[in-house]
């Protein structure tokens, strides 16, 4: 089945990449394959001097959502989510080449999760006619 | 016609919320079933004691942008988009079990509105090849 | 090939909107039909007033974010790049009337880039099963 799942991260807070993470691991766990193509603040978040870091959380939630008790805020397990999707099914995680450009971080730079780099049209070649989920 | 739409709410905010609904509005007048699956500050927007106030605007606006009047920003509709998108067709909303888990809120605190638990896998299960976006 | 690529443009941050910018020039690139919606911040953005302007960065970054250099974060070229995307290939960009109406925007203050108007139905129409694409 040819079902891939897509998915371009941009943020890079602790709530959204464990969003994104889950939707991976879900989608791996059913055998499909999942590219991700990492950009902006997410690629800021994969480098290997961040990605352990408290990330904090998005501006999504209201003052109030911000005040309610997160289990685990201060350590969301988006990576450890990532890598169980990993291990669970075929992902590829890829860096923009256009954002490492404008944020000016190197390949070597990024924590070994990372698997290759990638511009938008790789990426969109790659994603054919598959659900592509921007987050 | 099998289009069905998947809807992934993140944010919590009024203004996401209404260009949620309006989409999932669209396409249940359509007649194309609706998915959504409410997680996060989304999830927590969609409790009881919460859905009836003011859920603010998101950070997405520039800061100039927030200053401009926007129309009744004190009460930007969603709510009743979602609930016009029930009566124009067929539209299920979940609650998202991991997104319950982590902000601790159970089901019998959340709106009538909302039908159902699910997991991801669910959720993508029911998604099948039909367009996800995350909002 | 009918593989439309369809974007809902909401947010109105110049790092979104280059996000959004660089996915339609590679599928214009690839020859591929691209349908672009623009709603609410996003469409504050397209004003002529304001297209010229610096619309700053999202809060996606966490906080550490922000604080590096970021090539050009003082004019980053999205609208440059939704130019490209025109030139490149297929590209219509509707001005939702939503949110035209909700941010009392009219048409004619808009960039002429802008091509046209459009209701949520009619660009869920245009998007047929293409992929939907939200920002």
């Amino acid at each position: 089945m040819s079902d891939v799942l897509n998915l371009v991260l941009f943020s890079g807070t602790a709530d959204k990449l464990h969003a994104a993470a889950t939707l991976a691991a879900g989608a791996a766990a059913m055998e499909r394959p999942v590219n991700v193509l990492v950009q902006y603040w997410a690629l800021d978040a994969f480098r290997s001097s961040r990605i352990e870091s408290d990330l904090g959380l998005s501006f999504d939630a209201t003052v109030e959502g911000t005040k309610r008790p997160v289990k685990g805020t201060k350590s969301i397990a988006w990576l450890e989510a990532f890598r169980m999707a990993k291990e669970l099914g075929e992902m590829t995680i890829y860096a923009c080449t256009g954002s490492m450009d404008t944020l000016g971080i190197d390949f070597a730079s990024l924590d070994p999760i990372v698997d290759a780099e990638a511009g938008v049209a790789t990426f969109l070649m790659a994603a054919g006619d598959g659900q592509i989920v921007f987050i």
